[in-house]
């Protein structure tokens, strides 16, 4: 496999076990290595009491979109902590994407920038994550 | 009404109004001024690939915890950003608590601490989160 | 004068009054409304029992460059809150440069990154800062 | 050795070298295993053009500090990110405390909480730093 069909595999199996990300109905639009955008549809249940998108379903979108980043080169890595800009609301109806670029990769830790934008093109949150890698395989040994 | 009833009036007005807080079963434990506290079940949809709680959805709870909190003045508080600290992971069936402390209430912003527990009262995430205070009230003018 | 000459005067100010960014020995590399770039020479007395530049000066010099691209507008604004990735480390003789730039401007506050690099063009720390705007005017009446 | 003693000794050692914190004229307050309180004069050096105490030297005494803390059990542990929150200023002559409690320690990071207080109790900054612990000692071999 070469290092993007790896990644592929890598969100794929994720995605498929992870209830979380699918009942959010969270879909894969692009995959690198170090690289996943994820997208969302804003349901009715997503949203808040003023009308928009709940901010921490707009952080779970975001954190899915980072965990599965940071596990695509078959390594087992979990997010540890993350930081969360609020800047721009969602409505019902909305379809926003998450992408998520790497900005460090150390021999323990990892670091990524993760932006959700709207069909317009604009910033609504921002999330900067950091991940422990725990130096185990993530996809299952192949027959 | 007393501090401690409008307090409770406040939460009472955003979580009936709120589909994505009850979607997630939040629950009520603690109201007062500045604080309070929620409840969540653990169920199946809240798992990831990892059989243990989505961190988006521990941050979600902490993040109603939060809205909630700055929101029990009867004037209107947005959460602009926060951090979530994961150290403990839950499992399926767990009942999380959080609990939303004040640190700090400016003229334009104000500070929260969030802590999540799990039964046996080990801290399972830690989340700081600030609001933007925006002048106008909460609950609709009586009659 | 245009938005350049008028950040320009704006950081100028702000320099020429803090005895703190002086004493550090931060210079001006660029300035554009929103954007500010400063340099640094590690010194002896800036780094720490590691030998390697101390982790608060690397920030302080951050934070001086967000809070100087925060005011190129000639409003005061004050940093309320930041964060701080520490990637790689200084020794005693670099030059290091901050460059900071605006990610969003809202009514009452404002978000900037902060880059430090090295010589090299590697990343040492990243830096995310909330800033509030004040609303009063920061350069005197001219007269 | 108690770890009391232990704790001391490696404050003891990280601070008489540690050339950064020694111009910025940090004293030791105390010492305990994860904990670590110092002390800081503002000085004139250290305020900016608002004549308020440098945000970046608040947080350079409260990283010390965070440090110092995450180095108590004679293991090196580097500052890898930490956030802060700037509440209230300082001018100069007053005298700041930096305290510093644990609030994790695993495996391989550890994460500290840390109060910057003035004379009259105030609180002026909050600082949430992460560690990581590198598994060396940090006191050099006794003879």
């Amino acid at each position: 496999m070469t290092p993007e069909q790896l990644a592929t595999a890598c969100v794929r199996h994720m995605l498929d076990r992870d209830p979380a990300s699918r009942s959010l109905g969270l879909e894969i639009v692009s995959v690198a290595p170090g690289h996943v955008a994820l997208r969302m549809h804003v349901t009715t249940d997503m949203t808040n009491g003023f009308e928009v998108c709940h901010g921490g379903l707009l952080f779970a979108l975001a954190d899915s979109t980072l965990a599965f980043a940071a596990n695509t080169y078959d390594e087992v890595a979990m997010v540890s902590s993350a930081d969360v800009e609020f800047l721009r609301s969602a409505t019902r109806g909305e379809v926003l994407t998450a992408s998520a670029v790497e900005r460090n990769r150390g021999k323990r830790n990892s670091l990524y920038d993760v932006t959700i934008t709207n069909a317009a093109g604009e910033t609504l949150a921002l999330v900067r994550g950091r991940c422990a890698r725990l130096g185990r395989t993530l996809l299952p040994p192949r027959q």
